[in-house]
């Protein structure tokens, strides 16, 4: 495949031209970027990197000093990566609130399931809330707004209505519903083409914690 | 559609005995999940999050201890939030190598541009053999690989025959070649549902870079 070999003085030209009409082409298109927006920014869909980018998106902001959050809504008190990192060496720029009580086949308990997702909705709109807060990341939130342990229609409100003009919200989780696709700005949708578990891997450090 | 208010205690024994019989079914198939292993991991697809999430996962291994390192393909020396992070504060953890020259629009250069690249891979080769390395991040190769820059067969090899068997290694960019999805363990398509930039809305700090 590699072209490393075969590249003529014509080649070259002929290269230069191409990419010389298509940097005049965007930068043309690029001139028409011009809006900045607090984004409303989901991750769904099945496959791997929902949370990870999400948290990359945290850690970009911290690079960039924008103060910034994150609230986890089913994760509870499990010592991630994120958590770690966050609250040993960030903890002045992002804060981090664990409010989820693990899955709901842990708890086994939908009362406490719905208790503990409407305490993380409660900080997360305080959080939102603060024009300071640049970036906050909603873990897993799609999850209990899928069990209904959540109101989508609420949330949607609230971000249209409620959300300062400059503020990033991230949700994550599979299943995101269509309310929530319906008035985000950004939605990625994660897809599956193959994961180690069906090969009998296990979740493992750095990877998917 | 929140449930809040309309539990009953025969809801809520019901709901315990579903999520009990899921719990003993999960932990059944979580028992079969003991394997450990270094994994090549794509993200590709034209959706966000390829390039954020690898930056996710470098970040958690360096919160537990972890070497790793970067090498950037295509993003040369732009002053991007990871770059900034990983240099400023954990460069004893990871290394970071920004081995690209900017966009083939931008440099106009084919000659330049395979050798770049190619610089790049004789960096990651090094990297990845280095066995106290535990996650090597190649980001945006797949656009090398696509443009015919670098050889898939040559790095399909080389991963196959030549990587450590507990490093991860971790390609990012649109467009993976076959071979290299064909030899992956773990593979994620992001798919762009919805994109701001379409809105006239530029790449801003925090979500993109």
């Amino acid at each position: 495949m590699s072209d490393t070999d075969q590249i003529t003085p014509d080649d070259q030209t002929r290269h230069a031209q191409k990419m010389a009409k298509k940097k005049a082409a965007r930068d043309r298109m690029m001139q028409t970027k011009t809006g900045e927006k607090g984004l409303v920014i989901v991750h769904t869909g099945s496959g791997k990197g929902k949370s990870s980018s999400g948290f990359g998106m945290i850690m970009r902001c911290i690079a960039h000093g924008m103060p910034c959050a994150v609230v986890q809504f089913i994760k509870g008190a499990w010592d991630t990566g994120e958590r770690r990192l966050l609250t040993t060496h960030f903890a002045d720029l992002c804060s981090f609130h664990a409010m989820g009580e693990g899955f709901t086949w842990e708890t086994q308990d939908k009362s406490r399931d719905i208790a503990a997702a409407q305490a993380g909705w409660d900080r997360a709109k305080e959080l939102i809330r603060d024009p300071q807060i640049r970036m906050v990341l909603l873990d897993e939130v799609n999850i209990a707004l899928r069990y209904g342990y959540l109101d989508a229609a609420e949330l949607v409100a609230f971000l249209t209505d409620e959300k300062p003009p400059m503020t990033h919200v991230v949700l994550t989780g599979r299943g995101a519903p269509e309310a929530v696709i319906g008035m985000a700005d950004l939605v990625t949708e994660m897809t599956m083409i193959r994961h180690p578990f069906k090969a009998g891997i296990k979740a493992q450090a750095g990877v998917e914690f």
